[in-house]
């Protein structure tokens, strides 16, 4: 089977210009073919508080209410889709950026607010939040079939005329879910760290690989970053799902993380 | 040959939500192959307002500078292009949307300023505006074979890294010309009048058809809409470059603009 990239790129690098053309240029440098999914970064922020719309965080996320989602619209599928396009032409890298709007890639439903009477204590409103049904790995073929690379921001839509926010990390998730039938992917979450570390509290304590025991362990020993979690969780479940490769690293190493001669490797057992 | 229909809708249209809801109705309809081309509204103005970026006009044209090159970016390539593309895909219409720099479709150069010693009155600097050298048809026919409609946003880019302000109407027209070697191309603009007018002054002088010779009478008697001279350029420009039909009509009309029963037919003499 032909090998195909999925990397995702969070917040942090999209804020840094300078990091990213250098982030962008290694990965315009891939032969092979090959998908980006990028988060958000701060500027959404910046700009609903510039607009004067209130911003609500709830355990480090955002809720996006309707002006919020217009911003968002805006700042992913706008702003930073078509400047990471423009930079990977610039690279000679025939980019291609959508939504998941777009071509149907990714029809979403708006998340349901978990009623008080069920089992769990998260009864909070995330408003235009959109929880992934499926995607449409056929457009993505298609679109690497003309030697397109495509570059996926984080907004889906429920087919019904609604735009909707979804988890960057979580697209890239299921997007490599749905191409590893038909490629064999290897999907790359690029953070701001070297490794997945042993101890969130001690930078020198990156692991080189880590499988579902070690992951367990590290949980019940409260040693793994809150953020880190949904991430391996979304790790497992790629691999589970026939990913051939999933790592974690820096996204300054990209070209070594390739190669998986950086970065933790996420291992099935 | 392949019927393919070219619609520009301006920006009055996509300002006034429930008009764009019921005018994507009609297009979602369209059985023939079709690209659809937006302007911008007066949404980017108001968000370059709210955060506090100066806007320029100049002969009713927007000054681009850096600041509203990123929030034209945002607003045309990201929240009107993906409200479009929702819209068109809750309608059953497999759009997606795009702009100038996703897959290169159109290179453009940021516009000269022209010199002073140079034979004209106009020493304007539009900053960061694009003139088009190049539409990539190929790609729309890429795209155009796989069932899909495209949406186009007037962002362009130069290659080089840099996005670009563009007309919507000079894309639209570049477009129909790239495209009309490949398919029979009828061109409709689409605009908040029935016609184009005899008289600007009377609204019922609604002409049927106007040819070369019309249109330097009417402009010598001075009888032309400001904003109507590029449009017919425009117009004439892309019938002698071969695309079949170009009618100007309201939006409100699209299904009888489609079939040549309403708005103004463009004739080459």
């Amino acid at each position: 089977m032909e090998k195909l990239f999925i990397v995702k790129i969070g917040g942090s690098i999209i804020d840094d210009e300078k990091k990213l053309a250098a982030f962008l240029k290694d990965f315009a440098s891939i032969k092979e073919a090959k998908l980006l999914i990028h988060g958000g970064g701060k500027l959404a922020g910046k700009i609903a508080e510039a607009m004067g719309i209130p911003q609500q965080m709830v355990n480090g996320r955002r809720i996006t209410n309707a002006e919020t989602l217009k911003v968002v619209t805006m700042v992913y599928a706008g702003y930073i889709n078509k400047t990471i396009v423009a930079l990977l032409q610039a690279g000679n890298c025939n980019a291609i950026g959508i939504c998941g709007a777009d071509g149907n890639l990714i029809q979403a439903h708006k998340r349901n607010i978990p009623s008080q009477t069920a089992a769990t204590d998260n009864t909070t409103d995330y408003g235009f939040a959109g929880d992934i049904d499926v995607v449409n790995g056929k457009l993505l073929q298609q679109f690497l079939a003309n030697k397109n690379t495509v570059v996926i921001a984080p907004i889906t839509h429920d087919k019904n005329g609604l735009l909707l926010n979804t988890n960057a990390d979580t697209i890239a998730n299921e997007i490599a879910k749905a191409m590893a039938g038909l490629y064999k992917v290897s999907l790359i979450y690029c953070f701001e760290k070297n490794a997945v570390l042993a101890d969130v509290e001690d930078e020198n304590s990156g692991l080189e690989s880590i499988d579902r025991e070690d992951y367990e362990t590290l949980k019940n020993k409260k040693l793994v970053n809150e953020g880190m979690i949904p991430k391996l969780d979304n790790a497992f479940e790629a691999l589970r799902s026939g990913v051939a490769h999933v790592t974690i690293g820096h996204a300054d190493n990209l070209q070594m993380l390739l190669q998986q001669k950086s970065g933790t490797a996420i291992v099935n057992d």
